[in-house]
């Protein structure tokens, strides 16, 4: 009790804004007051990236931010119990070998499922209705209502079926599209047709129309569908990439969609981001690309992450434990 | 009853096919035979329409065809008592004085729901995402992924409330969007939040995120949409038109698009189609074209509205009237 008593004094939450992001996504003071209850003792200080206060973050027990330097925290930031990502990936921090012995990485995952439901809809939709070869006509100024197909019935398969996975499958259930998912367990779920686990990859991609990857980006996904997984597939497929850009080899998916053999791609996700000026997707043929925004909106956006954190902050401070969205550090997300 | 014996003889079914036309819209003798049932004493005759037989049209009592010359129906066909055009919109044959007394013309409405409720979902979704500034972005190589929104909210009015209007309030209820209808007779409909008549038009443009205009097209709706409605509009509203080009004025949309009053506008009719490879519309800016796919699928498309004819055919072989789907030649849908 004495120990509980101690840690109760006040906690001190260090929040970092990034001078390079959209301003709808900054965690204001008006933001932080509306979601964290005055009820909790704990004070925030507010700080950009791009000038930290040591001092802050030598005192902070939480730490709250995305895209933050891990370098800086594990030198700098000794008594952190909490360290909040306002994002759902945290690949960029991996391995957490940085991570004080007495800290959790926590995420956002979850609060991106509305978002990603609207976003999978809109991208089944168009492959289905090959918008990627009505837009290549577009530019050329082509009439060609040839190719028109509808969604129902296409055989969809996820990759990894977690938060934005399941939001997926609703879409696709909704479209009244077959769904299967490869998972790293292969646990059944009520949410899609059938699972298997990820060594069956190649039987379910032979059987596909839509590939959607909505997995995390770990050792095991990098490099996950590359030549011989998308020559696996039916030819006239589509590929939608939501989830982290290295999963899908660029290299191989250019050749598959100059052949044809690949009818569709959209991409939202890339390995270097920005996408380069000079990366050969932006014109690569019956390609969408969209700017890493499949999950994102920034409407009510840093409130639902704050909620996370909020139920996490009474529990710290109720020593009750059982943080919520921690980041296992040996699976990586 | 000697009239109905006289009548039931045989029935000659003259059906036409366009040379011009995607096979896949053909309709064949196999197609014939699956879906009009033996029992009918009915007796197709397949002609394309560069070849017609006038020996055959002058004996014929039913015509089946779409894109069809009405004079040469009126020179041709004394004999027809009903003419069933395989296309939903019968703009291009009005008015009906060309219609044989004897002739009752009827059309294919209701048969392209599944599609229509699909193409509507993604058109919805790709304003709400921004998509058309994507694809801006694209084209030159650019990454700004600053917009970005979600569907969930934003308020939608539709232009008609027929089969199509339907299942675009059916799409837009799926998606969380609060709909509105404005119709010409403006009855209440359990499919939409409030209907109104066509001439409070404006007071509805007033509060629409996104218009959809899914009405036939008739003298009252030709130029329905000019420079004046969508200055109606807020700024940053959207346009779909999946019903007919001049529904829509090209001459308003244009200069609106560019000023960034409408945001965007996915657009699938035309005032001449194919759009002629000179129209300002195909790189005017945050516009998706796409080639009047909006409503058709060739997948069962001939079989659905042959079940159509069908049924009017075995009305016609017992002499008991109530066609469906007949045109008004007064309203013209």
């Amino acid at each position: 009790m004495g120990h509980r008593m101690e840690t109760h004094s006040e906690l001190l939450v260090y929040i970092e804004n990034r001078a390079d992001r959209e301003p709808a996504y900054a965690i204001t003071r008006e933001i932080w007051n509306k979601v964290i209850e005055a009820g909790l003792p704990v004070k925030a200080a507010f700080h950009m990236d791009t000038q930290p206060d040591f001092s802050d973050l030598g005192r902070a027990d939480v730490f709250v931010g995305s895209g933050f330097d891990t370098e800086r925290l594990r030198l700098h930031a000794p008594k952190l119990k909490i360290i909040h990502c306002t994002s759902a990936g945290v690949d960029r921090y991996l391995p957490l070998d940085w991570l004080p012995a007495t800290a959790c990485l926590t995420n956002s995952s979850g609060i991106h499922a509305d978002k990603a439901r609207e976003y999978a809809t809109m991208a089944l939709l168009m492959l289905a209705t090959r918008l990627p070869k009505h837009l290549s006509d577009q530019r050329a100024h082509r009439w060609d209502p040839s190719l028109s197909g509808v969604a129902v019935g296409l055989r969809v398969l996820l990759v990894g079926l977690g938060s934005i996975g399941s939001a997926v499958a609703d879409a696709a259930r909704i479209l009244r599209m077959p769904v299967e998912a490869v998972t790293r367990h292969g646990r059944t779920s009520t949410q899609v047709d059938r699972v298997g686990t990820i060594d069956h990859l190649h039987d379910f991609l032979a059987n596909t129309d839509i590939l959607v990857l909505c997995c995390p980006l770990t050792t095991e996904t990098h490099g996950l569908i590359d030549q011989k997984e998308l020559a696996s597939m039916p030819t006239g497929a589509g590929v939608i990439n939501m989830a982290r850009g290295p999963i899908l080899s660029t290299q191989a998916l250019l050749p598959a969609l100059s052949s044809g053999h690949i009818a569709g791609a959209v991409l939202d996700v890339f390995d270097t981001e920005p996408l380069p000026s000079d990366s050969a997707l932006w014109d690569a043929p019956n390609v969408i690309i969209t700017p890493h925004v499949s999950c994102d909106t920034p409407s009510g956006y840093t409130e639902r992450s704050l909620q996370i954190l909020k139920r996490n902050l009474a529990r710290l401070v109720n020593d009750t434990g059982g943080f919520e969205n921690v980041i296992c550090p040996v699976q990586g997300y």
